[in-house]
């Protein structure tokens, strides 16, 4: 990477981010001498209390070292073999995690359903799980729903929207997940409490993201069906995902949370976003493909254009020819968001100009 | 926990131990702005390199965040679903990995095998090999090897028997895999070079231990056979085991084996363990079940004296009714050593009289 | 059921089949004393030898209980755990074996393409080969394609598609498997030879379905590309699909086989199926979904007349409100098309008037 | 092989027996027209009828085309992918399956146990149930019980062994499964009834051999814990156990059960194996192995004497250099029996002169 590039901001993932200043003193505080392994330290035993707290109900906190951890191990322990899960098509779990869910789950199927701006749509939903061949001994049977807040492309489900989907997957039985890769940014955005946007609609459990948004590959599965929490203590030690030395990650994740550390940071993404995106959305020739409710760009614009950004060196990722992806971060700015719009700007009006060809970014990142 | 058994000197386990400081200082250096997700960022693509002049031939590297990740990963990357891998059958993915390798593996057979001080016989192994039921359809296929060094008992394979043991295996085409949960110990114990005790001796692929020395929770999996290498890396993403911030990781590993720190960390491990070895096999009624050749101790001694250590808040794991272990750590002192020699000979000079029964400290730390 | 319903011809499925007279000779032929077990008898060793003059290549041949697991065990052999398979929206592996494939492949995806007459198109197949993430680690690979010869709608693909099929499949290093569920009835179309259909347009593996033709429950996978025979050989043993008293299976498909008998009874289910979908193309208000070129109808009329004609218990199967379907079988007669065709011509007729309710018959079946 | 081999009786399995006369009417019976698939048809409808009567309580019934697959799939149906079963060291499920069951379950560990006879011994279950890692996050979580009855080694439990096994599970909440590959010749020898060796004495779920004695490949599941119902027939269907002509099956089975004519071809055999068994005890230089109380035999005889018998064109199976096995069939005679003796007794009396090498005749079959 050549110096003019690492010198222009950074918005390819929120993937990139540092670790949190406030995370990384709890990382040092926790460094002090033996503690016990696989759970049984201090920090540990705090999990399940200060998240009940946060919560307002009765948790059970497992850290994990990864989002397709949490959300792989989350399904699995919903999921018969011969089960199904509904998700929307875009969601992440289908098209970005090499079939993790295929694999912990042994072989379930994923359904996917279309909805407009990326999430699930109620109606859709309901009619699939309707028609859906219950019983039918050749066709998987439907076991959960699993819904991405904020989704993969920076929307975030409404409150009520939740509600029905919970209502559909209880009317059927079926469980309910999250995946909250983004969960914070998506808190922030609605102003509700934590309760509010998962087991008051009707979520059982939660991959709940931190990594995105501060920590160092510390993310947890927060359970709020406490039936699930036998199996899937099993499963997590199975997969290589309950950490001997698990202080390090309880005491990222109680920082993570103390004094509404997580909003404060997903905030700052979010207003970042919202900057970036309003001032593309004022470009000619751009537009947004999603309104901008998380920390989350997709900008459509000429695909000349776009090679001469790569080219300039800015780090953003492609989704097909026309259109690319800007994540703000917890540590991005407004300076930052204002430099990569004139940047834009000023590559739109010469995109009629020939453009150089760059190596697409891989969409794995 | 009271404070007196705070106080106490801890051996239960090396997984106990804080991160070294030198650890601690690589992590906060990897901890400046922005870098690129996924394994693309400047420490991560050292890791290769640095990994290939310690080991003296060319190595693939893919950090983990747990040894029974790396294990379970490694074996299902060299075995066929309908395969089998011989192990000791103290092995810890035979007794103590929740049958991660029977399920990253699709159903493979552990084959276990007897062997003196706890590590496989080549022998017994050769005659094993030799008496599979080669080519018969309903019987496991033989595809792996797989040894512990050192061992789960703390002692450690001789470079001559690993040699013979690669040998076996390469004869029948089998893989050689080596669980190095503790391999600086093992290689503080020979004197070797890391590539001694390796790919010339045959292994094929390494889960290299470096959580148990000093790291938070980093471990790695080093692969020698490159045809390994590809179909490792998809099943690593689809397990989750892929850290979108693996800078982290990799900087823990590369500060981990700069300048020998690895094996400074396990040379202080294996002297307060040679020591507090030394120490309890003079005593009377206590008797070591193995050769103290790394940093783990077992003895035998009354039950009544066990559970007497016990009730003093000592920290140590059981195995049966009068076998303990004892786990010393790169932090550990020769003082702690001796403080415990001092409360073992008087748990059993009193051991005669009536002792307190406690709850079995379980197996699962 | 009742006395009136068991009167009405059945073209509910091929499912429903006796066994036809000459293979039922041939298992009483078979059941002559002792003989060797596990494909060693003197009727499985000619199984290789008298498909491979079938089939004008050496072959191997494994017989199976069930289509779902020929096609299951086969993909499985094809297709590494984060692999894919390509096939059309409406193949059996995806819609209608219980996630067969999934299971069995260890939980690979199946990548489903839109194609016209249910076939897949070779031009939408080379896009989504071309377009697909080859080497992202977080995306399911490419691996196998799945065709259905004859399909699942009774349309048959020419040999040239297939052949493009191959080439694509050959480019791409994929392997392209065939579900011949109703191999004899594409065949018997086509008039070309066995070879010509499968291996010389690039088919590497074969569900060569027999029981809906006149076999009791005796399936085959037919492999032409030998690198799979070995490891096929231990995943159906696994499976449970290695007859201990194989003889009994392979004196059917040997009978099968033999004299062309497989194309005689093909050639009399394609005959009264063209002459069942000829009579209802000719109906007011009936139009077929499909061409009909093997031994299915699939017919649209309205959804008053298709509760009429159920009421009356006519067999059939249903897909959806207004669609329907017929199977043709070897045992099957003219007359008893003639008699649906008058029964359909009644039921539209009278289909302004109010129908009557009954229970969908299920696609299972 | 040749003419004088062929000409030989034949003990060398039961698997190679042909189908009874009985069994083979009843097929020639179901085959008239067609009849509904997947279970739906008369046939298959009556054995739950038929063999709930038999078993004096109500079960269901699944025909399976393999004993395989009937052992794997209904302990995948009892054991979660974390779960341990227990079984003899020698149980088919373990040694002769080619890991069905670890497949079949997702990864699930066999648990061997010792046990005089060839039978698990209450005590030594007793005392591993008792010592299991209950609770422990990275151990197999004991969910089941294997039985085989009779043994793989012809011996019988007796009904108050198999109750206090039966005990045994139900304290621990374990199912109890017994693999009923000769269930019927484990009857003879008891005279008691079905349900008292099975659900009365605590059996949950039987794999009823039927292949061995009399049927064309048609085995079953019976299942007397009716929870364990729906998830296996999902199960069944995806494993591609569930056939579409079912009748066939079902008529067969229907057959095996009438008029007790299973009871009838077991004693046959029994009664032979028992002449055989006498008969091979009295020569000199001749033991059992175990004792006779179904219709194996396991004797063990000098190898050279082995040697000659293979090369004289015996057919019988070897364990190990100096046992072999005979089988009893239905269709087996005294004669045959007699002749068996006749040329072991000469085989053993030549074979201090020097025998001839013969391939050794596989475990497989």
């Amino acid at each position: 990477m050549n110096k003019a590039a690492q010198a222009l901001p950074n918005f390819r993932s929120d993937n990139v981010a540092p670790v949190s200043p406030e995370i990384m003193r709890a990382i040092e505080e926790a460094n002090r001498g033996p503690a016990a392994a696989y759970g049984d330290d201090d920090y540990s035993k705090l999990l399940n209390q200060r998240f009940s707290t946060l919560f307002e109900t009765e948790v059970t906190v497992f850290p994990v070292s990864t989002g397709t951890a949490a959300n792989a191990l989350s399904l699995a322990t919903c999921v018969r073999p011969y089960g199904a899960i509904y998700c929307h098509k875009e969601a992440h779990i289908d098209t970005a995690e090499g079939g993790a869910t295929e694999a912990f789950t042994g072989g379930a199927k994923l359904l996917t359903l279309p909805g407009r701006h990326f999430r699930i749509e109620p109606p859709i939903l309901r009619e699939a799980v309707t028609g859906a061949a219950w019983g039918v001994r050749n066709r998987a049977q439907p076991d959960a729903v699993s819904i991405t807040q904020a989704s993969e492309y920076g929307t975030v489900y409404p409150l009520a929207e939740i509600a029905e989907i919970g209502e559909i997957a209880r009317d059927k039985n079926l469980s309910l997940h999250m995946d909250g890769a983004r969960f914070a940014n998506g808190l922030v955005r609605l102003g509700c409490s934590p309760a509010d946007m998962t087991w008051r609609a009707g979520v059982d459990i939660l991959s709940f993201g931190a990594t995105k948004n501060g920590t160092m590959s510390a993310d947890a599965i927060v359970v709020f069906d406490q039936d699930l929490v036998e199996p899937l203590s099993y499963r997590l030690r199975r997969a290589g995902q309950t950490a001997s030395k698990m202080r390090y990650a309880s005491a990222q994740l109680l920082a993570y949370i103390e004094d509404r550390l997580h909003l404060r940071l997903a905030a700052k993404a979010n207003a970042v976003a919202a900057h970036l995106g309003a001032g593309l959305a004022a470009l000619p020739d751009v537009q947004l493909v999603a309104p901008v409710e998380a920390n989350l760009i997709f900008a459509k614009l000429p695909a000349l254009a776009i090679n001469r950004l790569a080219a300039n060196g800015l780090q953003f990722a492609r989704r097909g020819d026309e259109v690319i992806r800007f994540v703000a971060r917890f540590d991005s700015t407004e300076q930052e968001a204002d430099e990569v719009i004139a940047l834009v700007r000023r590559a739109v009006a010469g995109s009629t100009t020939v453009g150089v060809t760059t190596s697409a970014t891989s969409r794995q990142k």
